[in-house]
This record gives C-alpha cells, structure tokens and sequence, in this order.
C-alpha cells in the first residue's frame, strides 16, 4: 500500500507532515510518499532527523516533486485547472493513476474538493460527494455528513449521504446496521426547514429498500449519545454543527485546565486524578478522531484539519492506512453499481 | 416587582416550579406570581412545605388559578386561541395589562413565542421578535440570537437582531460597545449560503449608523473565546448550533464523572480536585446560564428549559429579576422608537 501525502499543505507544513510521517510509519506497514518541493522536504527531513539523531530515513518514505503550491487565499478551480505541478494536483493525478491508494491533504479544502471531484472522479450514482466527519460519543463515535463541502443540498444529496454512511460504518466499523439519523431542531417529522421536512419523506420512504437504518430527526442534544451512528445533514448546516463542537472542546480544554492550575494546592492535589483527566480530555477532542473523509469519489480522499500538527499528521496516516485496508470505497462502488444495474434494469423493462 | 411564572409548563411542572420558586424567593426582593391549578398548586406547597418543614409560605408567593394547560403536543396557534384560561395564555395577558412585569414559563415553546408575539405584540421597528440564549464562554459569555424561534429568516432580522443584542448587552451586562458577529462556516465575507452572504452586506453597510460593532462573520470554532459578545444567525441554524453545544455539555458531563469513577483509587485520589472540576463542570453546564430570552416583544418574557429542574427554576427566576431591574426592554422600545422617528422624520422631507 503507498498512502500519498500533500507534504506542502496546511498551516504546519511541511514541518508538521514530516515530523508526524516520520513518527507514523514505525506503527504502518504501508509506504508514505511525500509530495512537494523536493529539496524543502529533503533539507527539513535531515535537519528533523539530526535533531532527534535518528540515523536513517526509512525506507518506506519516499519523496514525490512537485513545484507548485497551492495557498489557502487561492481559487480552488483556478488553481486546480492552472497549477498542475501543485502538490495537490500531483497527489491527486498519483490517485487517480493507481500509484498511490489514498491521498491525504490538509491544504485549501475548496481546492481538494474540487480536485477529488474533477481529477479523481464521482463514483457512478452519486450526485454530490460530501465529508464525512468523525466526532466523539459517548463510549462511540459519530460520523456526521455533509460536515462542509456542499453548502446548498437537496434531499436526493442527504438520502445518498445516507447510503454512504450506512457502506462506510458496515465496512470500517463493523456495524451491521448503523442507525442513521437527519440532523434537525425537533424530532417531530414538521418540525425543520423546508430541506429537512423534505428530506425526512424521502430517507423514509427509500430507507427500508436502500437498506438504511434511518431513524428519525435527531436533535444535537442527543447526537453524542452514543445511540447514533451517523447524521446526515446540508454541508452548511454540517460545518456549523462541527464547528460548534470545535469551538466548545476548545474551551472545555482551556477551562478544565485553568480551574485545575488555580492555584498550586490544587494543582499537586489533582495530580493523581490526571490519567482520568487527560483520558476524558481525549475522548473530547475531536482531533483524536482524524482527518474527515471525503466519501463519493472513486478513490480514498482524507482531508486533514488545516491546523493539523505533527500528532494529527501521524493520527491521520495511521487512520488513511485503515481507510485503504477495510476497502470502504471499493465497497461503496460496488454497491451504488448494484443499486444502478437494479435501477437499469426497472428502466429497461 | 411581581415576577408571573406559569407553573404548570415544563416537563417537571408544577413540582420543579414550585420548589424552584420557593428556593429563589429568599435571595429575591420581587414577588412571584405562580399561574395555575389553584388547588394542586396548593397541595403541592403543602406537601413541599411539610417534607422541609418550613413553616408557612413567604407572603411573596402567591398563586392566580388558571382551570387550563397548554400541553407540549398542543399547535401553537390554535392552543393560544382556544385555551383562554390556561396559565399560559392568563400569564400573558396580566402581563400585557402590567399586572406582573416579566413572564416565565417552561412550556410548549411554538405556544411560547406564538402568544409572545400575539398578545403581548411586538416592539415597532422589529419584525421579528427572536430568542436570545446565553451560552458560556472563556471567562465570559455568549448571546446567542435567534436561537430558534425563526426558522427562516431573512437579513433584514439579523440586522435587527444584531440591534437588539447590542441593547440587550450593553444594558444587562454594561458592555459599551458588544462585539456582534455573524454565525458562519468560514471568516471570509463571501463565505456560507445566500442569507449569510446577504446579511454580511446589510450589517456592513448599516452597522456604524445603528451603533452596531459588527465584527464579521464568526465560526463556532472562535465563538466561545470570550472575545465575542454575541452571535446572530437565522432560528434554524442557532438552534442546530444550541443543541451541539447542549449535547456535548452531556457527553462532557458524563465522560468526566465515569472517568474519575472509573476505579475506587482515582475516585479518592481525586477528591481533592473535585472543587476545580466541579467549578468547570458549572462553567461548561448551558443551565447556569438560564432561560432564553424572546428579545423584541413589549414585555419582558423568559422561555425556560422545557427540562428545566428546581434549580434551574430558581435560577431563571433570579435572572428574570435582573432582565427586569436592567430594564433592558424598555430602552429597546425607546432606542428603536428613536431610530423610527428618525426614518419617519427622512421620509417627511
């Protein structure tokens, strides 16, 4: 397996998608090649390593060239259409030709949205690609979809998130049949905007043919409650809602951790109960959950935080690796060409 | 002052009511009203009153009967219309007639802000009235509006959203220039859908002239530090993003407690740090921060948390006391009758 890594995007790099490579490949057995300027990579490899006197680069890190960046102000379409030796647009040509098997970047979101879809492609029964985002819950996780790529969706968008997640969570969680719930502000069928009242029809009335195991609005208060496997929503609605949380674990952090300082009476007193602080500040932090997936192109696409540091980087490899292994898409695939030959046929007749 | 609470709305009614009020009374100078089944109300006092062994029930509690109750699955609209004598609809009109001075109720939300808006009318100049939730905050507080009354909403309400707050604040909370920002998925003006994109312009352009210090367009990721004051949105994304705060409040509560539990020596090794952790769980806990605010009617009106507890009763009668002394709705009826003058005196030449 080569896991293809944008070396050159987000607020870090490429420091931090070295640093958290370097750190990764001791716990995979796949091969990283890292993408961009060549000489940057290959000076900030040696001045890494010689600070932390390791001897030798691995040899399943490998380096890709690339010339081009692209920035976080740029135009997604415009820079996938102009810098064709990004590191991004690099990536991607790598993915799509087979010579890699997922691709990870945490540069310009816009820009690896549109070249998921223009360079790598949509699988064949899916309008609209979306991330998927993984949060916390209690003793669980919730995949949440759209989490912000598609600002305006119709219903068809959110029943084929539905679809997706159900393949997503069977393959990579083991989860026979994942509870999928609509995001909305009230559990009552009437209660939302027009996109979810009309939502809500169709996911009930496909569900049952699509195999999806919808269950209902769910409102934010009981989306952590470890009941739900997914919820489907618009990417606006879907940002908001991670973003919130975002916003939330970060002052979680910085509370807990400043009522503990308090004062140094406090402070030596609580020692012993930090493991059970740290271990619940983990499970609260939604980057111990990874990159978001970007579901519904042909190939493996993980967008990583933009702000991700060296321990997300090497978090990120790890959960691509997985990605790749449990044949999520291939599946995904698989099953929309089922849904799409069924359908072919109910034509043709 | 006479604070009117509907006693019989909320989940918990009329017992959490009840207890709520005879807790919050002793650090109150303002009589309560409680609106209701004069005879449970009654027995209930009794029973409450004989468990604690308190003596006779402070002469600043009294009880106005009201025969009906506006349950939770009633529709808004017909339940205002047709139950003319039920607490609710009773608290409403003693409070239209000045006989209480600020109204509290538990109960079904849509009969809420239906009667809100239907009997006690709306303030000239505003056209929507719109709920106003307090979150926490990094060593302070967020205003959160609309948190749900208006699900959908057009810029002209969030320019007079951005106003109210800016009253609302400064007179509550005596900040001299509340920082508004827009709820969005991204800080670039030409970020989010076609309401935030509209709204960015519309407080662009009238902020300096209505005194609002619009500080663009905010994530939830940035909403919490403590820096913004408010944030205004349309009811359906305000309520997506209450909810995702309330529900990781949950998780957070319960992921810290079994964690601390998890075994008996971190239990007592962590008592001593119990006061720090208890004081960050009240920090993160939505309750301590109280009943919503329905900003923009004549009155002063409070939506309690349809769960809401005893305690949380006590807390939301207290904090209604301070909405009235602030007189925060009387100056948001003068300000805004100031502003239509001057648009009626534009409009004259």
């Amino acid at each position: 397996m080569i896991i293809l890594v944008d070396a050159m995007g987000g607020d870090n790099a490429p420091d931090a998608v070295i640093k958290g490579t370097v750190k990764a490949i001791k716990d995979i057995k796949a091969e990283v090649l890292l993408i961009g300027n060549e000489k940057i990579i290959n000076s900030k490899v040696k001045e890494f390593y010689g600070k932390n006197n390791i001897s030798e680069l691995s040899d399943r890190i490998k380096i890709f060239n690339a010339t081009q960046t692209i920035e976080m102000e740029d135009t997604p379409t415009v820079a996938i259409k102009q810098k064709k030796d990004s590191s991004m647009v690099v990536g991607f040509n790598l993915l799509k030709e087979k010579k890699g098997d997922v691709f990870i970047s945490a540069g310009n979101s816009g820009a690896l949205l549109t070249g998921a879809t223009l360079l790598v492609g949509r699988i064949k029964g899916i309008d609209r690609p979306a991330l998927a985002g993984i949060l916390p819950a209690y003793k669980s996780r919730l995949l949440l979809i759209d989490a912000g790529s598609n600002t305006n969706c119709k219903p068809i968008n959110l029943l084929q998130f539905a679809q997706m997640s159900t393949i997503y969570l069977k393959n990579t969680y083991g989860i026979e049949k994942p509870t999928i719930g609509l995001l909305n502000i009230g559990t009552e069928e009437t209660k939302g905007n027009e996109l979810t009242k009309e939502s809500y029809k169709l996911l009930k009335e496909k569900s049952k043919e699509l195999n999806i195991n919808f269950i209902g609005n769910i409102e934010g208060r009981d989306a952590f409650s470890g009941k739900i496997d997914a919820v489907v929503t618009d990417g606006f609605t879907g940002n908001i809602f991670l973003k919130a949380v975002e916003g939330i674990g970060k002052l979680v952090k910085k509370s807990l951790s400043e009522n503990l300082k308090r004062n140094i009476l406090t402070t030596i007193a609580s020692i012993p109960a930090i493991p059970a602080i740290k271990k619940f500040a983990k499970t609260m932090d939604y980057k111990e959950y990874g990159g978001a997936l970007f579901l519904g192109v042909k190939r493996p696409v993980v967008k990583a935080h933009g702000s991700s540091d060296e321990k997300l980087f090497e978090f990120t490899i790890k959960q691509a690796e997985k990605f790749v292994e449990n044949k999520a898409v291939d599946n995904m695939i698989e099953e929309f060409e089922k849904a799409n030959n069924k359908n072919e046929k109910i034509l043709d007749n």
